[in-house]
């Protein structure tokens, strides 16, 4: 199907309340049924649930386990089947708040002993930063705790979580990253980028969450600056397509997304991802994509702190083209925004 | 409560069928309803849900994800509740064959390319390997594919996988390790010896399998010698005491498992926990503690395939005596198996 | 002291021959002696040491260990003794062939098993790509072994290895990294990168090679594209400045280097450094640090292939300006250069 | 050579002095030169070089890198050339004191964070303790700092440290383990074991210390009971046979020490070579040999605090009897001891 022929549905608008957040992947009964090619519009909650509104509030003391990283949805996604790639194109992504918190959590981040890297250390100081949003300007102000520094860094809003039901009957905390998707915390999932997941459960049940107004490679203390967010999303099903690894696509790059620990495993899981997506769209044999990738790879940090670790393997369309991955879904979905 | 004051209620037998197995910790409905102390007698199928039975079967023709290291249960334990710790102590294993199976598996396993240590190496050959049980002499027989050699190895029954339902909603892949126990493949956990767990969920659904004729150190190639079994159990619930890991007691020692990648941080959360246990029964100071583990601590090698890794940090309960762990919750449970 | 009070000395070019080239940081006796802000030009082998020169030198026939990454050096830094930080600020760099080669080796690279990452695979196919380099349009074209496809990809010069002589009496083979620099294996150590090195022997004794036309980031089949190159650089020895891990500075961004194994302990070694870089250089308290690099930080993968992994941990300069760190120390070398 | 024909040379006894320690393997000058066969009677330093003498001697104060971890010699001997394997029995072992010391030290434990899993906790406490050796009850006596806890734990003297000058030209800190042996921290080299190194240099350059009393499984905190030692060795070469990492012998079984981080490298690294030891020992192809160490091997862990962490991958000799590794080695220098 080429793009012009699709007709777009109306805008639906899926608020956050707490009928249609929730903290796991799986379980859930769907918030809402979508069609592929419908422009969908959703509110998501910061990964505090809004329980931190000012730096005195220590995430620590106003949130509680298991209820961190909200996700909206989740989203039956109507055709979608065990089996299937859902795409899922992040049309726009707003900040819907003029401000931003981020904050140390006890024995959370990768400075710090954590439940499994353990440490006999005491937990680090856990403090809570504010941060300006100028949406004009389009920067986040950053300002320091201590003493008068401050400084304005680039807006760069990102979803941190989106992901499907997982394949298998499991159900993961959404603060969770896996093949499902989840919490990927990769800098990359920005408006004009697709994320291919593998549809685990029939309708995909698709939720999203956890925006950052931006992050820092690795989210190295753990948070990032945590936003609500006005997502605009199209998605598509491409049936019987399989998807081993969360994937991002973006109009410059593809990429794949290894989820794991140690670090290097993540490394490799993504990088022998993307050499077999090479051999498949160019003919190349494994070891030729394996050397072209070794030269013109890039590899990007997603986060270093959660269950499992993230880095993207990405590599430029432009040393393929014109074959397209996914057979241009990504290009198709990009159009559907409008003018492109 | 002191042990003879227990009163065993009557044993009761359930049996593996496709109404009584699952292959997930968490979300199925339990199949019986438990009482502490009271003997509980099941048997489990082998981890390849009995569908090996010749070297001829190979596991990835004859079985199908995610139908894979089915566990018996779960058993709703009367009085658990969040928050609870979960006694469960191993009254016998016996193997239910004559023959158990071991096997290699494509891309699984510590010396070959796995999803996660992804590498560009096509799978190893798939082979299965078939071992005689003699009941009588307590032996297994190693029978080599590629040539004449036989050598017959101890019998030592353990059981791969006890676990309950996860905290937080989460339902976990049977074959999945986790704080909620499940698949830690540790050889410690034999006859004898106590498992204590963390209560997810009302009723803790506790559910066992993959029983092991014997295993090495690490279970190098990710299979054991995979045999149907004969559990007999007896459970205590311990209110409102907390267990921040899976923890082992025998006679002789008691140890906490840490489940985590990269290895190293499986040792490090195991020996914390049990630096931490040391302060708590013995009133030394953490460093103390610290220091009495690095000289007198012994670690187990559980497995170094499993989507986690395990490893016990073990001390000898004779050096702190006669303080016990969990108020000798082990010895009256123990008691309870009869002369002892 | 001002960059425009330095004296450049004379230019001198010290060559690579068997009498200038070595296969170790330390215990070589130094090959020339320089000034601080003395320009040196020489020429470096590539990591072949020039004996793979077509497609069909296999490097593991033609190389012989340790004969693997010749370095030119060492240079004994005048006025360098242990304690003080070697400037190494890298003016030009300039492939010295037309040709660049890379290859796949038995059992190194990221996607293959390794001594140390030890699978029962055997080695990948070893396989040598030629690669033309257009230095008119700066360009390197990757041509395939298995099928007609070739594509062009930026020359972007780098060095794979500089580094000093170790402290504490060590000698380590050049072809790995450390503290001491060596085999970093960074692209972000281009012209106009001023790296600091920790002064472990009088003298500093200085040694680079293993010049790259280009590399992706990990360096995933641990081979780039190798070239002979000629090389200016100038040099500074900061006095009683310590420095903990190697550190690279551009005219945009200033970098720590983590050198360590898993490759989250690189992450966290190199992050660590950075915020404490942070700290010394604008009154931010160690927290405060930790939080602007969390949301301001980039993370470079250089390696995932070497005896340890390297990354950069990266931040701007313009968000402490107009601080400088090591006191300007890049800035006056790069003026050196000239124009600037 | 059967043993009964061996002439064993007079012992000599080469004391611990500033002439006879050093702090490197490779570099310097041997002390002695041995012949197979020959009794070789030394005394080592504990890794504090002696300057911990009481609980007030906190090793940050009173040692000074890179003084720590002494070792006797290094020993030339006859006939090793590279490409060899040196056999090294160890006859005896014997605490030279009544005393031994152990402590925590700044940032180096397997519970801190350290310069490579860097963390931004503050050092932990640095403690110094001081335990009682009684020989003839064979007990070192706990003594805690905190409180009045005190206990016996079984007298088990080991060397720490074991190695040869490394190949390539190399120079390792003697605190370092790596394939050359060094600070393996194995608590299985033990008096009647028998050590397998690479030769790397004419004459091997072979050198001890590191002597514990005892040490827990991971040398949890860094530092075991660490005592001077009364050492008799002897030792063989065997020509032209290639030890591609450390191995151990006793009378029942045979090990390979992987050397690697992350921990479970270690581990594959030491099983790898199991199984391809008992490939070359028993005819088994490598997969029969992979499936029998699954099941009967044993994996021991032991450090995992060193710059690279150790763990051995054991098996029982008596499941390959009579075939014996390295021609029965072991056996031969088992016997020059006397009654055996």
């Amino acid at each position: 199907m080429l793009w012009w022929q699709v007709t777009v549905a109306e805008s639906r608008f899926i608020d956050a309340t707490d009928a249609t957040v929730g903290y796991t992947f799986g379980r859930r009964d769907p918030v809402a049924v979508i069609e592929p090619y419908e422009l969908v519009r959703l509110r998501t909650w910061d990964c505090f649930a809004g329980k931190v509104a000012s730096t005195d509030d220590l995430p620590s003391k106003v949130c509680q386990f298991p209820y961190l990283n909200p996700v909206t949805g989740p989203l039956y996604v109507d055709g979608a089947r065990p089996g299937d790639t859902l795409a899922v194109h992040v049309v726009e992504l707003t900040p819907a708040a003029d401000v931003g918190f981020s904050s140390t959590f006890p024995h959370f981040g990768a400075l710090t002993g954590t439940a499994t890297t353990a440490m006999l250390h005491p937990a680090l100081e856990e403090r809570v930063w504010q941060y300006t949003i100028d949406h004009q300007r389009g920067t986040v102000r950053y300002t320091a705790r201590s003493c008068a520094f401050e400084v304005d860094l680039p807006l760069q809003p990102m979803l941190g979580t989106v992901g499907v039901a997982p394949a298998g009957g499991e159900v993961r905390a959404s603060i969770v990253p896996g093949v499902h998707g989840g919490n990927l915390d990769m800098p990359q999932l920005r408006a004009g980028t697709t994320v291919y997941l593998p549809v685990g459960v029939e309708g995909a049940l698709l939720a999203v969450g956890d925006g950052h107004a931006r992050q820092g490679d690795g989210e190295l203390c753990g948070v990032a600056v945590e936003v609500p967010m006005h997502v605009t999303l199209v998605v598509d099903v491409l049936s019987e397509v399989s998807t081993p690894v969360p994937r991002l696509e973006t109009d410059a790059q593809f990429m794949s997304i290894g989820v794991a620990r140690p670090l290097e495993d993540s490394y490799r899981a993504a990088h022998l991802d993307l050499v077999r997506q090479l051999v498949q769209l160019t003919g190349l044999d494994e070891l030729d994509a394996y050397q072209l990738v070794s030269q013109a790879g890039s590899a990007y940090v997603g986060n270093v702190v959660d269950a499992d670790y993230t880095i993207a393997a990405a590599i430029d369309k432009a040393l393929i083209a014109p074959v397209l991955p996914y057979h241009g879904a990504h290009k198709v979905l990009r159009a559907i925004r409008g003018g492109d």
